[in-house]
């Protein structure tokens, strides 16, 4: 077996954008009319490598904890938004230059001068720039600005605990980092204004009249959360259960510069994971109680710190580290995802959100963050206790109930204080006020109908009506009496337990971290993708496209389709090692080569993308052997152990 | 076995409106905060049954013909629709109630009054209502508040009429019709105005600033042809390929009032098909050429009739009924497709559009129209030969070239003249207008050089500059020559043949066909969705929630999941009967049940949904013929072969 060297040549993101817009995984939207910042449309491996992310997705969720599936609307009623808070919140600090109108994002821009000027004082210093991240500190650098300039211990010091707890900052105390820092627009020069707040949703106006405002989503959720009585209908009545979705969410970024990193309009798979508030343990806990995690807790970070530790999940929620066993449980999950799917574990990291960063409600929050060249250690999966919050707003603003009825197995004995009344004597004294009357008496809670049963005890009290008006009660009106009730019912608003999932930014980050180039030859590229998420499977290569090919070109098309393996034939007019070459960037981990001597012996080649090494047999063995191999069943080594070696076509590479 | 009897009960829309809504399939979207004409929501059986129409639709069209898969952007700048013809085009006639200000659709409005007027007359007449389109009569009427009025016999053909044509009317058209029939708000009894456009699109602004408006796309097919450069080189250079994609679009509709089949927010499926246009044939046309199917030509529908006529795919095409043998192949493959996820073939047919209401641009348009009781014939999927139209307003507006280049087998040969220039003498005569000079010249045509070579021949030659300036040629400064060219490159501008499927609308005549109610008890509804569509497959029924059956319950339900076949486990705390009638609301085709018998002898029984038939067999026999009929690979009657009868549970049902 041929030796790889995926670390021969330094990660180019050069390279890597060359090839992914060459092989169309991606492109600008709207490219031949100039494109449009953060909006990107996906081509054919695109669509396919994100069709299977997505199903992996589906397969390790949905069908896995048998989650039920919605299919919600984009264009959303302002209301919706009202109650949710994101009308008044769901912004982020923009400021102004000055002398162009430039606008820029205030946190994207203290985070780009700040590290341009830690570049500047490290080369000042005769620092090597970080290898891996090399080829971002250059744009910064060239976005920033950044000379060489050597910076005070305790400059860098504040510089380095700044942007540690960026997230954490208001846009009030944005403009003061400005101030007090001296950070202009670095493609000007120009002073930038005060932080002001932009609404990040697109606005729209629904129906002919337009009279109805409308946003479209800004992430899949609150679809979950107004359907909340269906689904738990749908689910008997019981709770937990978990609702999931995948679709398309917008958001009007300020100044997106960041491939798909940061877009405008994106695909998001979000589970809202509903549970009982008083108990959040989770039935399968113990299945990933052992897993280690790289954490980054809030604490480290406040202190202006960034050091992780390692953590299994259960001694995580056992030392309060993560909230509670069904957020650790979610956790682990999507870790497992990641590292399923082909995400490097070494740049994957779990941050908490720290006390400002975090939404007000919420009880705790952890981003999974895989580090790539483009934002460092990007958010690419969120997994937040929102508590009750949303079903509680919602309810609030729309006068229903969300909320679970639980029967109890022992009904709950409870003593308390009501007023019996006598209704004839009550009418006769306040006519048509005998109602505000009784409302105003019911509406006190024990301890005031206890004080109104002292005062009927020494012959009369007084009431106060909602509306203000005072009555006078008398002890022949009514009693008030303490008598027992029973409680057969639990009713309760569930918590949400919320993984929420950027599949655009894992699939960069993915993309990124399955690049290498060749040792011999650095033009020639590969992406590594696991089998389970390439966007083909394996590549039917005839060594011409000559009729005498085509009987067996179809038979193995027909007999891998059967199969469920996703194929493709390349009979262009290209050598073969080209044709491989090509698939190479693709990603295509398995290509099989018909030639004379498969028609005239029914044998065929098998190459394996990453080492490059070919096999021989039979058409049967190499089918049997190539399905196996795509669903996981066996490895390549196994492989190797069915089918010799074979050195014929070496020379065409 | 027993027999099913589908027709015991007259289709009732309420009670099948009643069990989606009961059973999640959907629901209009942000119910509780009072809904939005137009939006819904997906419930989980719902989403599954669209997301298993869409798996379908994949398979037999993009696997089946390798296609190019995209997923483009839905936020589109204005350029692009203004390019297209969209701003300016794509809108509806409205008109204003000039009492209320209510707005309705200007074609609905006489459509609803005249079929109202043409049933009251029925009515006068003393004829039933037709029985398939009661329910929808009946709202009709409602709407319209029709009565019972005998018409003159000439005003009968003559809304028949209009009503035949009726999508072929200007909007001023619609403005003299409603004055000549004095066509009021059926709702109100008041006049409406003059018939306005409303522009379809919704419309936002991209950007921190609001200078870029945007808007969302009401297709997906300009996401395909802005990147045809992309797709044909990923083609490699290749005609024909065709693109697919699967996306939301939106329409802001004026007053949609029809459930499913007139939405804002709703998921399309869209091939554009990539054809040489002087070339139209389709390699595979002979495989449907025998396909039958029922046409409604533009002719018989341009003379006020609607009598549609059976013909086969290849006598359609050799009369030019349909215009070539790509459109014809895709119309087949449309019908192939709808039969197969379950349409019912009598509800379905093709209808052409006719001349005023096609784009201008189209050279042939068919709809595939599926009959229900809401909208009657409803367009579902389009069909359309778009010619070159879209490639080349874009190319025109952006100036790129949107063309394929095809190596010509035989070189092209052709005469023709052009001009030698002596560089030295014409620089020395015009120095800086030099340029100016031969730019003029090249320009001409043959017509104009073989002049211009006359008048050399006779001394000199005077020439116009684009700027208007004259010059004087003479003899010494170039020559007209006539010269042979080869060439080997034909260049064209490709035509697309455009299928276009709305995936709701389909889904809800999808499931008007499927159900039916128990001719025991209409209150027993069921969908009779094919296995391949059906949102679960098998429903797991163990006795009761009990322990003891948690072990075979998960073996079946692994088992089940390893075979790729959806299967849910409903262990509720109610009757086995009770169980499966929901399920068969929910269109689940099979269900097997695990009893004390299963636990002791592992057998299982077995039950069809549509005939309640129950046949008993050993676990694994059982589970052996469930895979096969989900597959397709044997019918229930060979699984009755295999399995024998088995009675014990009928009393419960």
């Amino acid at each position: 077996m041929s030796t790889v060297n995926k670390t021969a040549h330094a990660f180019d993101k050069a390279r890597l954008d060359a090839l992914l817009n060459r092989r169309f995984f991606y492109a600008p939207a709207f490219e031949i009319y100039g494109g449009v910042a953060g909006l990107y449309d996906y081509g054919p491996p695109g669509s396919s490598l994100q069709a299977n992310i997505i199903s992996e997705w589906r397969r390790h969720f949905i069908v896995e904890e048998s989650m039920l599936e919605l299919d919600t609307t984009i264009m959303t009623p302002a209301p919706v938004f009202e109650s949710s808070g994101h009308v008044a919140r769901f912004a982020d600090w923009m400021v102004k230059d000055s002398g162009n109108g430039e606008v820029l994002r205030a946190d994207h821009l203290v985070k780009n001068v700040l590290e341009a000027r830690l570049e500047g004082d490290r080369e000042a210093r005769g620092a090597a720039p970080v290898a891996a991240a090399a080829d971002e500190k250059k744009k910064k650098k060239k976005q920033a600005k950044s000379t060489a300039v050597k910076l005070d211990d305790a400059v860098v010091a504040e510089y380095e605990s700044i942007l540690a707890q960026l997230d954490n900052y208001t846009g009030p105390e944005l403009g003061g980092l400005m101030r007090t820092h001296t950070i202009t627009n670095p493609s000007s020069g120009n002073p930038v204004g005060e932080p002001q707040q932009f609404n990040l949703m697109f606005a729209s106006s629904i129906g002919p009249t337009g009279q109805h405002p409308g946003f479209l989503r800004p992430e899949t959720a609150q679809g979950h959360f107004l359907n909340f009585s269906r689904l738990l209908e749908f689910n008997n009545g019981r709770v937990p259960f978990a609702s999931a979705q995948v679709g398309r969410a917008f958001r009007n970024e300020i100044s997106p510069r960041a491939g798909l990193i940061r877009v405008r309009e994106f695909t998001m798979a979000e589970i809202e994971h509903f549970v009982d508030p008083l108990d959040k343990s989770h039935p399968r806990f113990a299945e990933v109680a052992d897993v280690e995690l790289v954490l980054l807790d809030k604490y480290v970070q406040a202190a202006g710190q960034s050091t992780t530790r390692v953590m299994t999940v259960g001694a995580a929620v056992a030392d309060g580290v993560i909230a509670n066993e069904t957020l650790g449980y979610f956790v682990a999950r999507i870790y497992a995802f990641l590292l399923h799917i082909g995400i490097d574990p070494a740049r994957l990291r779990f941050r908490q959100h720290m006390a400002n960063e975090m939404a007000h409600y919420a009880a705790d929050c952890w981003d999974a963050e895989i580090q790539n060249s483009v934002g460092g250690w990007t958010e690419c999966v969120g997994c937040a206790d929102r508590a009750a919050y949303d079903l509680s707003v919602h309810a609030a603003a729309t006068k229903q109930s969300l909320v679970v009825r639980e029967a109890l197995k022992e009904p709950v004995v409870e003593e308390r204080a009501v007023a019996e009344w006598d209704k004839k004597a009550l009418g006769k004294a306040f006519k048509g006020d005998a109602g505000a009357v009784t409302s105003a008496v019911e509406a006190l809670d024990e301890a005031g109908l206890m004080r109104l049963k002292g005062e009927l005890a020494q012959g009369s009290a007084t009431i106060k009506t909602a509306a203000g008006k005072e009555f006078t009660l008398e002890p022949t009106m009514l009693a008030i009496e303490r008598k027992t009730f029973k409680t057969f019912v639990r009713e309760y608003v569930p918590n949400v337990i919320e993984p929420s999932f950027g599949v655009g930014r894992i699939l960069y980050c993915l993309l990124e971290h399955s690049f290498w180039s060749r040792e011999q030859d650095v033009d020639r590229g590969v992406l590594s993708l696991p089998a389970v998420v390439a966007p083909t499977k394996v590549l039917i290569v005839p060594l011409s496209a000559r009729a005498e090919f085509d009987p067996l070109v179809k038979e193995v098309s027909l007999r891998l389709r059967k199969a469920g393996v996703h194929a493709r034939v390349d009979d262009s007019n290209t050598s073969i090692g080209k044709r491989y070459s090509r698939n190479d960037e693709l990603g295509t981990p398995f290509g099989v080569t018909l030639d004379f001597a498969s028609v005239q012996n029914r044998t065929m080649t098998l190459r394996e993308r990453d080492t490059m090494d070919q096999r021989i047999g039979a058409i049967d063995d190499v089918l049997g052997a190539v399905v196996a191999l795509v669903q996981g069943a066996i490895t390549w080594e196994e492989a190797c152990a069915r089918l010799p070696r074979y050195d014929g076509v070496q020379a065409v590479e």
